[in-house]
């Protein structure tokens, strides 16, 4: 999956995951039109669609493959690997659509076993991105749960990479010190106007982000609230992409 | 929902909270219409119901009313606040059936308050369980992570109790001594055939988990696979009931 990524972004020359923050099928659909040929990925929350149905997703899904994008679904998935396992089944069937989700490691490293279980059921191929970091107000993520995260997580084959926060470059920096050149490290919390944010959320410039190694930079508000969304995301993408040159 | 629970418990001298383990509708009502007399609660994972519709759901929903049980999702919520938030709404509508969810309090404190507002959302009331321990293997609960959880959580009136393991009767008594008398311990891994379990689960005695300070035994595969789930079920309502009282 990694290698996958890495065409696409060298295809669109955009290291941005567009955080796709609409509540309907035809809001999402949208935001491809605008601005898909910039991004490289788009990160979902798909139980937070309104007017979801099985088959307007799927005409979704196509759009994405069409528009040249992985989809990544920001599940967050966090029990053990049995359930996991099924909770990619389902409804929304996640192991059917998505190439990339989330999951914390707090339940132990059977939780990736259980979600590439469930893209095997299907004969599908898909990387988990595990929570390495996070900017929420008294979160529990320890430098010392950072430090095993990435530790077990660096060991196991269906681990995509890790999610590090983009508002801090040095602990970025740090983490992609501990990583390595082995695994991706993917970046929310950025956006071109520093400090900018809702509920006092603290976002990083996403030239910093690529400058300290993290490979996809995250962005939502900084571009589909922008006034031109498809411009927006051709700055973030010209700004990934020069950074990555000159890292 | 502690008074409301301890109420049900009392009707039905039973302090057992059956893991409804069923992936289809029928399933799940039957398990109702067997055992529904002699449990307080249902644990459900809504997402691994394979032929959900809305209109079964709160069939479902109804049943378990008139069977005077509370349901309990055990969806292990672990985004931040906002998100939460939403996750409670969306296809499945969390917040307008379930009593009880668990979360993860990983992401920080806010993940309660914004389970709460879902609640609130459609003018319902509902608690928050939080894993405290969990036995999975490698898990990342340490003994630090715990006493976190539970000073946090402690805190916060949005917080019904927590999840403490069930198979280890010692780690147990050291949560309620941490945990006091204010909120509930609600445990899994109980079982009356100690020892026995798939993929090497280790399950630990109803009866030692209650005297050890459990407010509740989650009990799974020892009602709904046995020959008689009936009476397996009076079995661990009078095992738990009897060992409350001698407390």
């Amino acid at each position: 999956m990694a290698k996958r990524y890495m065409e696409v972004a060298c295809r669109k020359q955009s290291l941005v995951c567009l955080a796709a923050d609409r509540s309907t099928m035809a809001g999402l659909n949208q935001l491809i039109d605008e601005v898909g040929q910039h991004i490289a990925a788009l990160k979902t929350h798909v139980d937070l669609i309104d007017d979801w149905t099985a088959e307007s997703w799927a005409a979704f899904c196509t759009k994405a493959q069409t528009s040249d994008l992985l989809i990544f679904e920001d599940r967050k998935f966090a029990d053990i690997g049995k359930i996991s396992r099924n909770q990619m089944a389902g409804i929304y069937d996640i192991r059917s659509w998505a190439d990339l989700v989330t999951a914390h490691l707090i339940s132990g490293p059977d939780i990736v076993d259980g979600l590439q279980a469930g893209w095997t059921d299907v004969n599908r191929h898909g990387g988990v991105l595990l929570l390495a970091q996070m900017s929420s107000r008294g979160n529990l993520l320890s430098p010392q749960y950072t430090t095993l995260v990435v530790e077990k997580g660096k060991a196991h084959d269906g681990v995509f990479g890790f999610i590090g926060n983009g508002s801090r470059p040095n602990e970025l920096r740090d983490l992609r010190k501990a990583v390595g050149e082995g695994k991706m490290i993917w970046t929310p919390g950025v956006n071109l106007v520093v400090g900018d944010g809702e509920m006092g959320q603290r976002y990083g410039d996403p030239a910093q982000a690529v400058a300290a190694g993290s490979d996809c930079i995250i962005v939502g508000s900084g571009i589909h609230k922008a006034e031109n969304p498809a411009q927006e995301a051709a700055k973030y993408a010209a700004v990934s992409w020069q950074a990555l040159q000159m890292r």
